[in-house]
């Protein structure tokens, strides 16, 4: 099959890799040094410089954009696309996007949002990886305007890919869970780095967990700001959520409550080994 | 040299291992099944079935025991260490335990406080490895009674076990930096866990960021609540200031405040780079 991706950065540049054994891949982005690095890493198998070009050469297309990014290109090219077109949005939120996209998508194209769970603190087509996606989750939300085997084909790309469990959520349902397992986390891990002291060389007193906790404040500010506001109800939610458990923690440490500890930590750890057991299945 | 190891769960197995090559080791434990292990897996080279066996061995013993255990081992034997004994404490909490052993040390026995920041989150001496303490840093918080030549051969065979970065901190500045680099992490994790969503199989919408932001949920649970008891003061501050970082995020996600959370977001990213390249250096 012949592949566009629009948006040639870490996450394109990843699926394009992963694809290309068994697919042509055509690549735009407004970035040339992008392009090039990627046709000469073997990453993609042709650049296409213009929009008009690449919707000459197929009408299936991954847009790797960021999520306000991904409204903007539609509204300047969906007259363009050729008729149709299957696009494949991967951005970290939904209910927000498909809402504004809902109104402006025309029957020329058939728009269809998943969210990959996976990235890295590391950007840019020159740490894309064929491997990024391998063993991990892909959460498809489909709309009442896609075509099944177009779903069924986004699905089976995702196989290709190296996703290993693909789930079908509604975008409240994958929203609500992604502020908690991707976005809460990201800013758990900024608010750390916050509240580090500022006084001493930290890096003699760190170890392992410090080390993994704040990895991802290694962070690229535009794209998670963008996702931060665009589900920041239910975002806010969840901080709430988590700055309550931390407070019981509190409590029982305050009051030297022994018994209260070792059942919260019994229970997180049995909560979190039966995630380490359902990712070996 | 020979050296004694008192309790051979994964630190104290690890600490075995990676002397054993230059030094002759002699361990006992309560439990006897870890020495069969040890013994038959080559971290050690010799079992004690008891104390006062391994007390005519040598006079140099690394005391692997939870922060409270060691009170107690050292209350029951003090007075049966060979005279001139040098003791090598390893937990990860040092005011209290200081204050409490200062008044029961005599002048038969020198304690050099330890704590090598590294572990993991499986206990036990059959995940023990030479390799735990690669790269990673020790705290070593010297006492008025220390003797500068026993301070030397701590830091001496810290090297050897494969520390790279050994520090000297008072008790004190130990214990408030370890509530924020390693008490708190752990604290979030298993918060993090507490207010996970429980009707979902959360484990297909999951990326890396929540595994690693939870892997040290997988706790041992007698452990870390003498630690978190024994260090409550701090530990509450921290997690109180983290908590502010938390609302300051919170409240800027709630104003959609781009600026100030791209502001927050850089200072955090820049703060962690520096940490990662201090680690490199």
């Amino acid at each position: 099959m012949d592949i566009g991706i629009i948006g040639l950065g870490l996450m394109g540049g990843s699926i394009a890799y992963a694809l290309k054994e068994k697919h042509r891949i055509f690549a735009y982005d407004t970035n040339n040094d992008s392009l090039d690095y990627a046709l000469s890493s073997g990453v993609i198998d042709q650049i296409c410089f213009s929009l008009p070009v690449l919707f000459k050469k197929t009408n299936v297309f991954f847009v790797c954009l960021y999520p306000s990014a991904v409204i903007q290109f539609y509204r300047d090219y969906c007259h363009q696309f050729p008729k149709g077109s299957l696009l494949i949005d991967i951005s970290g939120v939904k209910k927000s996007l498909i809402e504004e996209l809902t109104s402006i998508i025309d029957d020329r194209v058939d728009f269809v949002f998943t969210h990959p769970l996976a990235g890295s603190e590391k950007s840019g087509v020159e740490n894309a990886s064929a491997n990024l996606f391998r063993n991990q989750n892909l959460i498809i939300t489909p709309t009442e305007k896609n075509k099944k085997h177009n779903l069924e084909l986004v699905a089976s790309l995702g196989e290709e890919v190296g996703f290993d469990k693909i789930t079908f959520l509604s975008a409240e349902e994958h929203d609500e869970l992604i502020a908690f397992t991707s976005q809460l986390t990201h800013v758990v891990s900024l608010a750390l780095m916050d509240c580090a002291p500022k006084k001493n060389d930290i890096v003699s007193y760190i170890g392992d967990s410090f080390r993994e906790l704040t990895r991802i404040a290694m962070i690229n500010e535009a794209l998670w700001v963008d996702l931060f506001i665009r589900n920041a109800k239910f975002l806010n939610e969840k901080i709430d959520d988590f700055i309550n458990s931390l407070n019981k923690y509190k409590l029982a440490i305050d009051s030297c409550d022994e018994t209260a500890l070792k059942e919260m930590m019994r229970s997180a750890k049995t909560a979190r080994i039966a995630i380490e057991r359902g990712l070996k299945e």
